[in-house]
Formats: C-alpha cells, sequence, structure tokens
C-alpha cells in the first residue's frame, strides 16, 4: 500500500504540538527538542516501520521500540497515544504530574509501550543490545523450519547524549561484533547538546566509527518521512550481519522558531513561545489536539495491526501443536513460572561437606547446575569467566552471531555494557539472566544497576572477590564500601553467604525474587561447609535474610552478627567465647528487614545490647543492627597489596579483634 | 646518535626474566602477558623515547608514562628499575608484598615514576587525557615567546582491555576533538584478553574507529624496538593537532612459549614454566639478572638525562626572572601552596541574607569568584553547565584545542571519562581541577572517584540536584541513596551544605583538603541564608563537619541531626517544639568523625539518646548518630515524578513527621 506522507506530515505536526501541551501542562518544564526535531522519525516509526498492535502491548514479536533519550518523554507518550496505547489525553495533560502514568522520564512497568526505563543516558543503548540478543536467542530456541514465530527487531532512538556515553559505546561495539542485524540504532543527529552546540563536545566521524565497529550506515534527512521508512526497511531487510545505525539529521526543536536548531530548544526553553508556535503550526488553540483524519488513519492502522496479531497466533497455535515442550517453555517463561525454592532446592546437592570451595566457585557450579535444567537460564561475565567461574555448562556454548543458541554472553571487558544489556534481557522477560564482574568493579555497572532496583526487573549481579581477602591484587581491587553502599540501594537484595551452601541459597532466593535484582558478593577465597547448621538451614536461612546459625547453650550474653568469608571467623570466636554467645548469620540485610517483627525479635533480641558485628569492609552500615553500644569490627579505610590472610590481619579483621570486643562489654 | 638496538634487545629479553622472577617472588602470582609481550616497547620507552630524569622523578617537564593496564605492574617497575628510579632490586624481589614498595597495582604516591594508580581497566587512559589537557593549559598560562618551559608528551600503554572500557571509550573522543596532539596511546595489540582470545569479544577496526575520532593511527611490530622508537618519534613530531594511537602488535607473553600468544599468558599461567623460558631467553638462573652491559647503557642514558634536565633548568631560571609573577604562582602550585582557610574565606563575600539561592548556584559563585582570584583553578561539566551552575566567569573561556587558556572544560556527555581527566590533573598536581555533574549520576563516574579517594588526590566532585527535591525529572534523576552510599567510600570527603554560608564553606573545605578528594551534594531548589547563625558560624562550621547551629535554651531534651536542604525542615520543626531542642547541622559526616571526642561530646552529648536524623535519602546510615533508640526520617525508596515539595510531602519527609519523631520519645 502507498504510504500516504501527507497524513503523516499532518500526524508529525500535531505531534509537535502535544509535546509543547505537555511541557506546559507540566508547569514549562520537561524537554521539548527532541519531540519536536524527531517528530517525522516518529509518525515513520508509529505508522509504518514498527510491528506492534497497541491492544496487546506486550505481545511477544512486536518491534520493541526503545527511547533511550529518555529525557524526550513526550515523543514517546505522544506517540504511544496518537498509535492507539493505552495513554489518554487526560494521561497527557498530567505529564510529570504525581502518580500520572506519564511520568518526566519513561518507567517501565509503569505506561503501557514502555520497554525500558531510560532517562539516565546511554542506557536504553545497551539495554536495546539486551533486547536484541535475547531476539536472537529466542529465534534459535523457539523458532522451527517449519514456523517461525519470533523475527522481531529492536529499534532504539537515542541522541549525542546517549551515543557519547561510555555504556553506550561499549554496547554498540559488543552488538558490532555479535553481529545483532535485528537492532536498528536512530542517532538523532541534531548537533545539538544540553550546553551547547554538539561541536562543542565531539567532532567525530559517527560514520566512519560505526563502520569501524562493524555496523551498516544509513545517512538521512530526519526530517523526510520516506527516507526514514525506506531507512528502516532496508535495515530490516539486512542479512549481513550488521547493525543498522541510522543516523538521521534533523533540527532539534523545529517547530519553534524561536530557539530551533539550538541548545535552547533542548529543555522547555521553547515552552513561553507555546502559543505562537502551535499557531504557525497550523494547530487550534485546544490542547492536545489531532485532527480526525490523524484519528482515524491511526485507528485504521490499528485495525490492520489487530489482523497481523492475529495472522501471527494462527503461526502460534500452530507452532505450539507441533512443539508442545517448547511451547510450555515459552509461555512458562513469559509468565514468570519458574521451579519453586523447595523444587530448586531439590535440583541442588548438597555440597561435600568436607571440601572448602569458594562461594564464587560453589555458586557458580550451582547456577550452572540450574541452567542445565532450565534451558531460560543465561549468564555471561565481562572477561572473567575463569575468576568468576559462572560459565554454565551444558549451555550451548558462548554465545554469537554463529551461535545464537549459546547461553553465555561473553562481554569483553564491558561492565557497564553488561549492566544494561542484562537489563534489557530482563525488561524482555524471557530469559533469566546475570553477568559476572569482580564485585569492586560493580563500581563500573552501578547506573545499570540502580536502574535494574527502579524498574523491579529480576535481574542478577554476579559479584566475586567480596573482600580484602582477595588479596595481592591489591586496594584496587578490594572492596571494602561495596558491600555497605550497595546494600543502601532501595530494592536491590545484596545476598553475601557465608558457605556453599548459604551460596545455593542465594541463587535460589535469586530466583525466587521476580519483582526486583539480587547481587551476590562472592568469596574468591575457600570457604568450608560450616557444620554448625544443616544445608537446609542455611539454605532456608538465605531466604530469611538472617538465622541463628549458632544458638548460645546458657543465657544469652552476647550476638555475633556477621556474614560472608567473616561469618567462619565469628563462629570460630563464638567457640572460644562460652555458652551465652550466639551467632546470626546475615547474608541478606535487606531480606531480613522484610521479616515480621516477632521473627526479627526471634534472632536478635532486643533485650541483648551486647551485639558485635563482623564483616571485612566498612563499618558504618553495622549500627543499625549494633547501635550505639554495640562494637562492630570493619575495615575503614582501602586495602592492601599482600596475601589475603595477611592483609586481614593487618587491618585487624581476626578472630581475636572479635573475641576481644565480645569480652569488652 | 645512532641507537643501539642490539643492547636494547638484551635489555627487552631481561625485562621478561624480571617479569617472571617478580611473579615467582610474589608466589606465582601476578600479570606476566603483558610485561612479557611488551618487553621491546619497554626498551624503546625507557631508553629512547621518553624524556624522564630518575634522579627527578617528579620533574615538571617530563613526559608522563602511565601504564594504564596496570595488572601489567611488572613491566613497569622492571623498567622503572633498569630506568634507574628508586626502585631496588629488593623492591623487585617483594612484589605484591605486604607494605612493600611493589603493590600488584601501581599506586600513585606509593613508588616513584608512578604517576597514577591504575587497575581499574580504562582508567590510565582517562587520566592520561587529563595529563594532556593539563600539559596544554600549562603550556598555554606558562610558556612565553622567549621561554619554552612545558612541552612534555604524555605516553600511555594501554591493552584491548583499557580500550574495550566505556570510560577509555569516552576519554579518547574527547582528546581527538580537543586536539590532544601531546598525547600517545599506545596500544599493546596482542589480540588476547584475560579469558580468551580478543576475537572472541570484539571484531573492530581499531584504526578506523580512531581516526573516526579524530586521532592519528601508526601501525608497527611492537616487537621491532626502531619501529616503536620511530613512531613515537613521529607522534611527538606531529604538529596536526591530533593525538596518536600507535598499535603495536604483539605476541602476548612471549618468552614462555608454552603459553605465549593464548590467553593462557595474560596471567601468571607461565610462572611455572620459570626456569625452562629464562634458560631458554639465555638469563641466567640469579633473579632479577641485569647484564653489565644493560646496566652501563641505562647508568649513561641516567647521566645524559641530568644534563637534559639541568639544560631545562637553566632555562627554567631565565623564564623565572623575566616572569616573576608567573614563577610564583607556578612554583606555588607544584608546592600545593594555597591561601589558608581565613584568606579564601575572606575573597568570598558574605550572601544577601534576604535571598534565597540554590546552593549549586551559590557553590558556583563562590568558585567562580576564587578562580578569578586564583589561575590554577580549572573546572568542567559533563554538559551540564547550565544546571550544575559551575562555569568559571573571567576564566579564559572554554578549553579546546584553539583556546587551550580556557578553564572550563566542556566534558561532553561523558562523566566517566570526566572523574578520569579531573583525576589526571590532580595526578599531575599544578591545576586545582572539578568536574561536574547530577548527584544521581555520579554513579557514572564512581569508579574514578573511588580512585581519586584511593590516590589521595584533591579531586574536587560538584555534583548537583541533591535529593528528590530535584521534582520533575522522576525517580531517575532523584538521589536517595547516594549521599549515603558515598559517604561509606573511605577518604572521601562528602559534603552536604545547608544554605549559601555552608556552601562556601564547602568550598573552601575542598581546598583546604590535599591529601583526598571532597565530593559536595547540592541543592536544586532554592534555600534561603539560615538566619540561625553567622556567615563565619555556619562556613567554619562546615569545617568541623558538624555543629550546633541552634542551641536549646533549656536542658536539652532532643537532638534534631540534619544537613542539605532538609536543614531548613528540621530548624522548622525545632522552632515549634520548644526551647530543649538542639538542632546539629552535620554537612560532613567525614569531617565530623575527625573531630577529638570532646568536640564530638560538646555536639551530641552522650546522655542525650532522644535523636531524630532527618534527610530526605536512605535512612540506613544515621543510626550511627541516632543509634537503635532513635528516629530517622528518611526515604527508603526511589522517588517520584512530580514537583519536588509534593514529592518530600508523598515519601513523609516534613516539618510534621519530624515534630511527632521528637514529640514520640
Amino acid at each position: 500500500m502507498a504510504i500516504n506522507t501527507e497524513i503523516l506530515t499532518h500526524a508529525a505536526t500535531q505531534a509537535r504540538g502535544i509535546a509543547i501541551d505537555g511541557v506546559v501542562a507540566a508547569g514549562n518544564v520537561g524537554h521539548l527538542g527532541m519531540p519536536l526535531g524527531a517528530a517525522e522519525v516518529g509518525a515513520a516509526l508509529f505508522s509504518e516501520s514498527l510491528n506492534f498492535d497497541p491492544s496487546e502491548p506486550r505481545w511477544w514479536n512486536r518491534d520493541r521500540f526503545v527511547l533511550s533519550a529518555g529525557h524526550g518523554s513526550m515523543f514517546i507518550y505522544g506517540w504511544l497515544h496518537m498509535a492507539g496505547y493505552d495513554v489518554t489525553k487526560e494521561d497527557l495533560a498530567t505529564f510529570r504530574h504525581l502518580h500520572s502514568k506519564t511520568p518526566g522520564h519513561p518507567e517501565f512497568g509503569h505506561t503501557a509501550g514502555i520497554e525500558c526505563t531510560t532517562g539516565p543516558l546511554g542506557q536504553g543503548v545497551g539495554n536495546s543490545v539486551g533486547l536484541a540478543v535475547s531476539g536472537k536467542m529466542a529465534e534459535a530456541l523457539f523458532n522451527t523450519d517449519e514456523h517461525k514465530i519470533f523475527d522481531y527487531h529492536v529499534v532504539a532512538v537515542a541522541g549525542d547524549g546517549c551515543l557519547q556515553e561510555g555504556v553506550a559505546r561499549e554496547a554498540v561495539a559488543l552488538a558490532g561484533h555479535n553481529k545483532l542485524n535485528n537492532l536498528i540504532l536512530i542517532y538523532d543527529a541534531n548537533d545539538v547538546t544540553l550546553d551547547a552546540a554538539a561541536d562543542k563536545s565531539q567532532s567525530e566521524d559517527a560514520g566512519a566509527v560505526y563502520k569501524g565497529l562493524g555496523w551498516d550506515v544509513i545517512d538521512i534527512d530526519g526530517h523526510d518521512i520516506e527516507a526514514v521508512i525506506n531507512a528502516v526497511a532496508e535495515a530490516k531487510a539486512n542479512d549481513n550481519g550488521k547493525p543498522t545505525l541510522i543516523i538521521a539529521r534533523t533540527e532539534i526543536g523545529r517547530g519553534i522558531p524561536e530557539v530551533a536548531g539550538t541548545s535552547g530548544a533542548h529543555g522547555e526553553g521553547g515552552a513561553k513561545y507555546a502559543e505562537a508556535s502551535k499557531a504557525a503550526l497550523g494547530l487550534p488553540g485546544e490542547p492536545f489536539f489531532l485532527s480526525d483524519e490523524v484519528k482515524a488513519h491511526f485507528a485504521a492502522k490499528a485495525e490492520e495491526r489487530k489482523a497481523t496479531t492475529a495472522a501471527w497466533q494462527k503461526t502460534y497455535e500452530s507452532w505450539k501443536t507441533a512443539n508442545p515442550e517448547l511451547a510450555t517453555l515459552l509461555e512458562d517463561g513469559y509468565a514468570d513460572k519458574f521451579p519453586s525454592v523447595e523444587e530448586l532446592s531439590a535440583m541442588i546437592p548438597e555440597f561435600n561437606a568436607e571440601k572448602a570451595v569458594a562461594t564464587r566457585a560453589s555458586a557458580g557450579s550451582v547456577l550452572s547446575t540450574l541452567a542445565g535444567k532450565l534451558p531460560l537460564i543465561v549468564s555471561g561475565s565481562a572477561d572473567l569467566h575463569g575468576s568468576t567461574k559462572n560459565y554454565l555448562k551444558e549451555s550451548d556454548g558462548d554465545f554469537s552471531g554463529e551461535n545464537p543458541k549459546g547461553r553465555n554472553i561473553l562481554f569483553g571487558i564491558r561492565e557497564h555494557a553488561m549492566g544494561a544489556i542484562v537489563n534489557g534481557l530482563a525488561y524482555e522477560g524471557l530469559f533469566k539472566a546475570s553477568g559476572a564482574t569482580f564485585f569492586t568493579f560493580s563500581d563500573y555497572m552501578r547506573p545499570s544497576v540502580r536502574l535494574s532496583a527502579l524498574s523491579n526487573i529480576p535481574a542478577l549481579w554476579y559479584w566475586t572477590h567480596d573482600s580484602v581477602g582477595v588479596g595481592v591484587d591489591g586496594p584496587t581491587h578490594q572492596p571494602v564500601e561495596t558491600m555497605s553502599s550497595l546494600r543502601l540501594m532501595p530494592n536491590l537484595d545484596m545476598i553475601k553467604p557465608g558457605d556453599p551452601e548459604e551460596s545455593a541459597g542465594a541463587i535460589i532466593a535469586s530466583f525466587e525474587r521476580r519483582d526486583g535484582p539480587t547481587g551476590l558478593s562472592l568469596s574468591r577465597q575457600n570457604l568450608p561447609v560450616l557444620p554448625e547448621a544443616s544445608a537446609e538451614t542455611k539454605r532456608m536461612g538465605v531466604l530469611k535474610g538472617g538465622y541463628i546459625i549458632k544458638k548460645e547453650t546458657a543465657t544469652l550474653e552476647a550476638i555475633i552478627i556477621s556474614c560472608g568469608s567473616e561469618l567462619e571467623l565469628a563462629l570460630s570466636a563464638a567457640g572460644e567465647l562460652g555458652d551465652g554467645v550466639r551467632v546470626v548469620s546475615m547474608p541478606s540485610t535487606f531480606r531480613f528487614d522484610k521479616q515480621d517483627a516477632e521473627y526479627q525479635e526471634s534472632v536478635l533480641p532486643s533485650s541483648c545490647t551486647q551485639r558485635v558485628a563482623v564483616e571485612a569492609g566498612v563499618s558504618d552500615y553495622w549500627y543499625k543492627y549494633v547501635g550505639l553500644s554495640g562494637k562492630i569490627i570493619g575495615i575503614d579505610s582501602f586495602g592492601l597489596s599482600a596475601p589475603g590472610d595477611q592483609v586481614l590481619e593487618a587491618l585487624g579483621v581476626t578472630k581475636e579483634a572479635v573475641i576481644e570486643a565480645v569480652k569488652s562489654f
């Protein structure tokens, strides 16, 4: 069918009006530059290029659209509204109002049609790479010679702000390497950033750079709707294994002549010209105006789209009949139907009680064991599989363009992109993804970790080398503040298991949790299987966050609280201190804090104020559990380069120190 | 003089032996791949290409050498030793031993000749860009038509690990844009990363990418000493405004045939072949062997180098005579001789008591005022000058290739590179540098912040938009955990001023501190000049970290502790609560914790356990000051998109909540 560019031109103009009206409704705050500058891109995508069905926003084979430039949120709210998603005129009119469906930046799970939470720049590019990985994996796992149920594309729009960010630069390098030709990145190239003309901070030849990274590059006038449509069509048709960068040259803020093409257009600078601009655009004063023709066009489109999904549904049913097991796997996967805690635990053999194992290794073997039985578990490491020990065996090897079935993603030395890509997989929801690096280097991926917590997605962060116990690599590689600083992040369950069985509990906990991320802090050094409690007690103890691992056998005098590698030390100190000492294993304060008051009181009776916390890390956090009358054995400086035991000794984390602290009461 | 490549070949071979011996001395731990693979690069640099004087390791005009691939630390220790720096054979023999001069990764301030702490990958590339910026700025500020006292180059060695990292990718883009042709990046291209052959995670055409970023690219055989020497000479001679990437093709681990060229060579894998490898290299068993010829060669070189510095010294004296004021500025700059706290305070006019100002703006105006008087203050923002408000007026505009005198660096949307570049300036030591972004996005630069703290360098991190008070931008832009999580970082002084005068105190504090970084958390919203204390009291109160801003006028009943934007709220609650309530302003827990016990007790008497902490952020940290019997008004979830006052209200940070908490005792 011929494309009606006239109606699309009207739609673009009306989208400009909607963006202006949104920012005015917010009280003249918000970003106008992108929604106005990329209005023709929006018209092309939401009328023609993207394959979706607004009545079924999570349709499995939809094209995924990501607005990486999340500050331009009125772009996506406007186009979702026009395309028929559940974003009403009233929603637009409450842009940036408390509890509205249209917050300042798009939030996943909050508004239909939003695939990822964006705003922190560059993240959406990384998420898109993750969605594209997910698409490739789904195709490989579920499509058959007879039926193709997955062939979606991922389309992201990003500006200079996103593309200057390291996380995006890492991600696009990996996308080129992994031949993700289902990925289309539209670069809204308007030569302007928030502060200034982009030429104040960049002068690169983006086309040359992306070609060097293994991408196809198409350079177009972003205001030419047909050019956008043709470019996306060309990118979609591409079967050369290259992702496509579409450089769409646009004028920022087009439609408000007073600021268009300048950095003044980026934010709300143009809002004061709202009325005159709308008039000059030929728009009526009525806010959020859509002409009958434009409405009719998108209504007709929405109907057509239903036919597309219906046709797909037919293919799906036929595939399902032919592949009942695969269908169960797929349906359970999207439904987040996962084995129960008990079922998971039953899949994991008990560890040999005689053998000390580092929790990086024990957790890795647990993950690998589960992955062998649960085909949707995927994982990866930032070039540290040999050290993080989370390589999934029996999981079809390494993911690549040639082997999209591979469930081990080799992220390269790109922790931040790993974070954003794992988030992309978690947003998509089918695969249960994790990424690994050294715990200290969680800092490199922290913005993505924050977004996983904020977006309530079940990413698993697999961090190893949990303390100065790392030893000779020295302070650059030794976390001290890392654990507690991540405990402070809302909605992130940080778990630091103290022995192999607790590490099994930690992995189980991470799969139990479907409404937010779990971070693991795992030891480099070997830890014995602690004999003070059974495997069952320890695994289930982790799920409660904290539990009594060694109960006093006389009147309770003191409580030692510890976790991770230091738990052994706490138990050993308690052993010498006598019968009135209790040891509490506290692998997850997040989970412990969620227990009811009765349970908490049973573990940490308020009558017992003689409490000592022991952790090879900064001490401040532990006042929460020991109060001002307690003692904390911790490390309030950076580490040292020497064998781990010498470092712990030099920094005062010793059995003797614990004993002395308890005796000092 | 003709280059004696024969002796340099011997030197390279012996450097291989030294690296092997070092790793063996550490107990077969450490990275052999890089020191062995890049031995010829080392010989070229430390004999011929670098301009330095080992007897004067901080000579102002030395070429700065940065081993970004810090895991290859035996490379730099070995070459520093051979070149005559204060790194003895005994130091080499205690590689990775407790308190030795040769820790696992190179540490700034710990070993002569180490310009930057490296190990966390990519950071050294960013630091190098910072050093190059510093060099350009120094040339512009101090060189005259008659005398050129600065013309040094910055030479960095990085592997795939560094160059895959986003921080490096951001930094090299900025280097190309800013025409830093005093920067030479040697890419140790050995096709291998820690886990695998590099082709498992990358397939880019580095030459094309760097050319696209505005760099010159020279591709050589890294084992050809003359080729390395010629490439560096060509790069140094370059006056086309382009930094140079030298792609040095090397074989990782060359010298240990069992692992060379494979990922097994990266770490200590080759150590078990130490003896045989050394023999095959023609080296004796004696550890850390250097032949007499090689020793004599470097001894002669060291003598020659003294002549170079002596000649420079003569030029310097002549320049100094001609430019006494500049000389004082320069000498004071390197001596870290800075106006005293009192002198700084005297330079800053008091704020108009009637006018509410956001602390982002008041701190910015203070910084700008000081910069107007102190020419070594430089600053920058990650494309947020309009929001962070730290643009230095009267400071020669924007730094660029064309205007290297400009003291405002436009980092672009590259927070992480900003961190590493500011660190580079701080390592260099002449300029007093700061970088700005939104507080939430401190996460993007956290690895660099950590290194500033670990390396004891006085970087200033200027973060604005301190809380959910940010408002409509929503949770992605609203810090809640950020402040407390950074308070946990050892040696980082986090200051959150509560009014304009406290913001002046915060800036003063940042310049007082020369042995570590300061981070500021500044408000977006306007804050009144609090009338409860004088400007002097508030400024000096910040230097103590915490102080009584409102003393009780009856028997002390309760203490409210607060900081930042919430201080006003605390004072207002106290005003309604009656005469027995004290309010403590606690802008810096770091500084308060360093006060003597007597002062601390005078501010927070241990007899008063009825304490309430108020901060629009996660509450856990405050147990440290209020204990288990205190109350905390905080926010233990992510924020909301709505006007700031509505968000604070919705999340329970209100005057009423504070009053209720105090009354509940």
